[in-house]
């Protein structure tokens, strides 16, 4: 409901001061906590999220903008813009993925706030693959995997190792340094655990989870074509998230089940663009709803192919909102420019008017 | 081009302090002014505007959020999300329209700034009416209409008296008071006018421009049905927006030569919806760009349908994001949140741990 005018613009100050108090750990467990019962509670009555939309192309630099609207039914709008551009580490020493999320107001249309999306959006794709791990992987699972070591990867493994005893880590990344110093950016994390250098094969053959998060370029992808590995490897797929770009091979694809995050962008942008309707299984929500035990699932292969879903984003955004609100944290401005009179456009501008009216 | 990871926030106190500057005629005209320009000048290969897309609903209280995004291709990607609730004024004592605009560099995804749309709408929508009017409108017009007293009135009047030697000004609403207030509301403009309380008939009898900005519901329109008029009436048509909201009658739309700023969504929203599509006029932009005379729009029976088109976004949230760095307003944030290494999305809370790294 509508309290105030003001605007709440929660900077990376505040979210560096908002993860300092509450600590890094906490906040990724909350998450965790939140997602799941956002999960389980989902409803397509209370909950809409038509499939994100955006511009994309090839000049200047392979990119795209797109935004990820979802509404809860009575309550908010929340929109996330994120910006997708491979070249921006090389070319400007920024992030691949720039982001920012905004609620507003489904009462009124007001702007409640707007918070970074570009840790927003690392921490709740960890936090999925976390839970969707614990849906469909081994539930003894030590054993690590992670293909792709730029900026997502740290969260993969900060998220799994809140929900599972890791005792092992191989890696690989199509950079070496990118493999060196993944080990230093996972230092406050407090594993007690040494990363190994690996490479594709030796990681599918031995990981009981493996996470995918490249940016191999669309049309060049899978990752791999021959495998080995354990019956019940279960792989999230993260970085599949553009028309043509995939990691995983049909074959491994084809003898796995494969679970979107949101079925409708998954068949567009995910590893599901190479499925036909009938190989790919229930979505997400369905399998964390569903009654049966997903033991079945957590013996077999088994792939997430998380795309994004802007439930996450919901979730995320309106958990930094609501530690901000506890804090203190963020700061208010007037955003939208109007008068006390509400036919007054140009109302602020002339107060002295208003003696003009009878 | 990618200069610097801040954000510029424009509020509302900037968009005051830039108005008090610049002066309010002077910033009307410096719009209508970059407003012709970019439509002379739209070409679709550098311009893609997507038709907007949004949440509606009827409960709590009837309203929508949209999205409207349009890409200057190789340069920057504008998103205004706008909220429409008619409720607003009567629940909260806040506009029916609430919006900001958003700008995203396309090289790199960054949130350039962020601009109240609610002001600069209002603004860009007179200023469209007044550029359909010079297009369409008698060029000798002496004596506008208005239909609706809200808040577009104040600068629709603005915007027409800027292009057109106003001597007679007859107003309507169908809430006495919006009348009574109108022409306190107008005073800063100083213009030469007292403004006449009126009724539609009358209003479609005498003008030679009338410009609808009413908030009639959802299948309760048209306006008015049967009338006399002037052989040249031109009707600026502002108020439709929503799906089944129409000003103007079949009768009259049938009889006049109809041009809508963006066919694709005039009829979704707009009173093109009335209109088989033979029945259509050029859109705007073509008008604009035609090498005929506009002599026979002038001398007929002509309608402007303003749903509102991006590009009017776009143009007005530029116009205000130069005032801004020209006059050092806006404040500048760091809104994304990420540390010097890209790859390291939890960097900048452990700065410290850069040296465990080799």
């Amino acid at each position: 409901m509508f309290k105030s005018r003001e605007t709440i613009i929660i900077d990376s100050d505040a979210i560096i001061q908002i993860i300092k108090t509450i600590g890094l750990h906490q906040v990724m467990e909350d998450l965790i906590f939140e997602l799941r019962e956002s999960l389980v509670n989902f409803s397509e009555k209370e909950i809409e999220v038509p499939a994100r939309s955006g511009f994309n192309y090839k000049k200047p630099f392979l990119g795209l903008v797109e935004w990820m609207p979802v509404m809860k039914k009575g309550h908010e709008v929340i929109i996330k813009v994120v910006g997708y551009h491979p070249d921006n580490p090389k070319l400007f020493k920024i992030p691949t993925i720039l982001s920012t999320i905004s609620s507003y107001d489904s009462h009124t249309g007001h702007l409640n706030f707007i918070v970074d999306g570009v840790l927003l959006t690392a921490l709740r794709t960890g936090a999925s693959s976390a839970l969707a791990s614990q849906l469909m992987a081994h539930p003894d699972s030590t054993s690590l995997g992670i293909i792709g070591c730029g900026a997502q990867s740290v969260t993969q493994i900060h998220a799994l190792s809140r929900l599972f005893d890791l005792k092992e880590i191989r890696i690989f990344d199509t950079d070496p340094s990118a493999m060196k110093s993944l080990q230093a950016r996972i230092a406050p994390l407090d594993l007690p655990i040494n990363l190994e250098f690996s490479d594709i094969d030796e990681i599918i053959a031995t990981s009981d989870i493996v996470c995918t998060a490249t940016s191999i370029a669309p049309e060049k992808g899978p990752l791999f074509e021959h495998y080995e590995c354990k019956p019940h490897l279960h792989i999230n797929a993260v970085g599949a998230d553009f028309p043509g770009k995939i990691e995983l091979p049909l074959s491994f694809l084809r003898k796995a089940k494969v679970c979107p995050d949101f079925l409708e962008q998954a068949v567009v942008e995910g590893e599901c663009q190479q499925l036909a309707p009938e190989e790919i299984g229930p979505s997400w929500v369905k399998l964390m709803q569903s009654k049966e035990s997903h033991t079945a699932y957590q013996k077999c292969l088994s792939v997430f192919d998380s795309t994004g879903w802007a439930l996450e984003d919901l979730v995320v955004a309106n958990l930094f909102a609501d530690y901000a609100e506890k804090l203190g944290l963020g700061e208010k401005v007037n955003l939208e420019s109007y008068s006390a009179d509400e036919k007054n456009p140009y109302g602020m501008l002339y107060s002295s008017a208003k003696s003009l009216q009878k």
